[in-house]
């Protein structure tokens, strides 16, 4: 019953990929220097995985047992700043959205998944993909001095990824195959976050006198 | 010797409740979306026992043992959402401030007691006290973006805690019974914050010129 | 082939009170209070070493095993107030730059020999190094809620703890003795963060608009 471990392995790479170059682009316009660069570009990548392995008290992390992905971020931070070095680049918002609606599908599932093998209660299972998916954004903000953007830019982004795990959760109560399971989940949760920057979705937020 | 777990658990969830409810009115004021509500809401109940669980390298944190409150804190959230927007409701500081000094009582006691069972130092029981009742403000201060009000206000208020824990540590000592020792240690806590907050003590400070 | 304990504790200790006074200043200059104070020159000292330690899943922590540092922060912080309070006392940034270069050479070598104890890919090692070296100071710096200063200071820090680091992986390759390598990489990144300081190097950053 346990997942095919390269399709994990696949996803976590195309979802580390997309998350690292939000991670470049945030510390870019932060003006932060080369190791900041480095930091907040792995803290973007490894930060979601790494806190949902300390909870499940999971070892070895993604990064220890693929050391090699650590190069690589160090190289995508220099070669980063060698190039923007050169020329100046409007870093927009835009560039990086669907990369990052690409990466919020793919951990969503990938985490939601590997709660379940560790035989969480469900709602953990749904907040570990949650978490998967969203903490690495929070650490790049909270390294960059920001309120995290998931928590208040009032667009449904945890809000997607929430739907994305009880669907992982709901599908596998059903026994569906894990790689159906996590494709679905993954085109789902991607999909509508397209949709939201496409439409301008929005989430019901406070009005408060205070 | 081991703690009666009922009453380690009917504390757990007053004091759960108390710092949820303070997390919610933080996240109100600062205008978070639904997801932030959520998460600084949790991240104030559950932060500080998980941040003492996670150094003692104990498992399962209360939220995955008892994962059906999780469910509450979302319902929480949800209701807090739905009832603000009706309402303009002033949040006071004011308003929370009864539940906030029952919780740090109650957390500090029973955070104290779990690392004595983990046969800690006694410095570090103290701590684990401390850090049972004071982290989860502190995370919920960092994600809103503050200087975490524990580290600034100039009122007593960690100070307590430490003296509730030295409390637990003391009577401990003395081969108090748990259930005395640990409703002395949160009284005296609970009692000596209301005390703070009504005859506005003050911590000593620096005078600087920097 | 183990390290010699005694070596590991002493640089521990020296790396500490360096580590602790740069906290001490830090949270003097943003005015908190005493609780403020001995959180983040507690954080200042044991925050690398912990997350190292979390993230290698090794206990006890150095303050757990000898917890009688913690007291010896308290004690410190207590002091610094009082001291403080009756002197005019211009805090610095110069002041700590000598001890905190002396902090950055010891726990860079000492966390990534604990790494490579650990059995680690050498990259991770290396990066542990620089974990234990600088993550007090992120924290440090998170807690007074700033952008942490070794992310965006644009000198060489964090750069010659990785050097440092990098020199330790590869004396140890070649079977140097253990006391020589943790010498030769401390005495390297303290002496190069010494001259960064007087000569003022500056790393690469960036030129972008945004």
């Amino acid at each position: 019953m346990a997942l095919n471990l390269p399709l994990q392995e696949a996803i976590e790479i195309t979802a580390t990929i997309a998350f690292a170059a939000s991670g470049l682009i945030a510390s870019a316009r932060k003006n932060l220097d080369a190791f900041g660069v480095f930091v907040v570009t792995g803290a973007s990548s490894f930060g979601g995985g790494t806190l949902r392995d300390i909870l499940l008290d999971r070892r070895p992390f993604f990064w220890v047992e693929h050391a090699y992905w650590l190069w690589v971020i160090l190289l995508l931070s220099l070669l980063a700043i060698l190039f923007m070095r050169n020329r100046h680049i409007p870093l927009t918002e835009r560039a990086i959205q669907i990369p990052d609606a690409l990466g919020l599908g793919l951990f969503t599932a990938l985490g939601t998944q590997i709660a379940i093998e560790h035989q969480m209660p469900l709602i953990v299972c749904a907040l570990m993909g949650v978490t998967t998916a969203v903490f690495g954004g929070v650490l790049r903000d909270i390294f960059c001095n920001e309120i995290p953007k998931a928590f208040n830019d009032h667009q449904p982004y945890a809000v997607l990824a929430f739907i994305g795990s009880l669907t992982v959760v709901t599908l596998t109560q059903f026994h569906t195959p894990e790689w159906l399971t996590l494709s679905i989940a993954a085109a789902l949760v991607s999909a509508l976050r397209i949709m939201t920057i496409y439409f301008k979705w929005r989430l019901p937020s406070w009005k408060i006198e205070g």
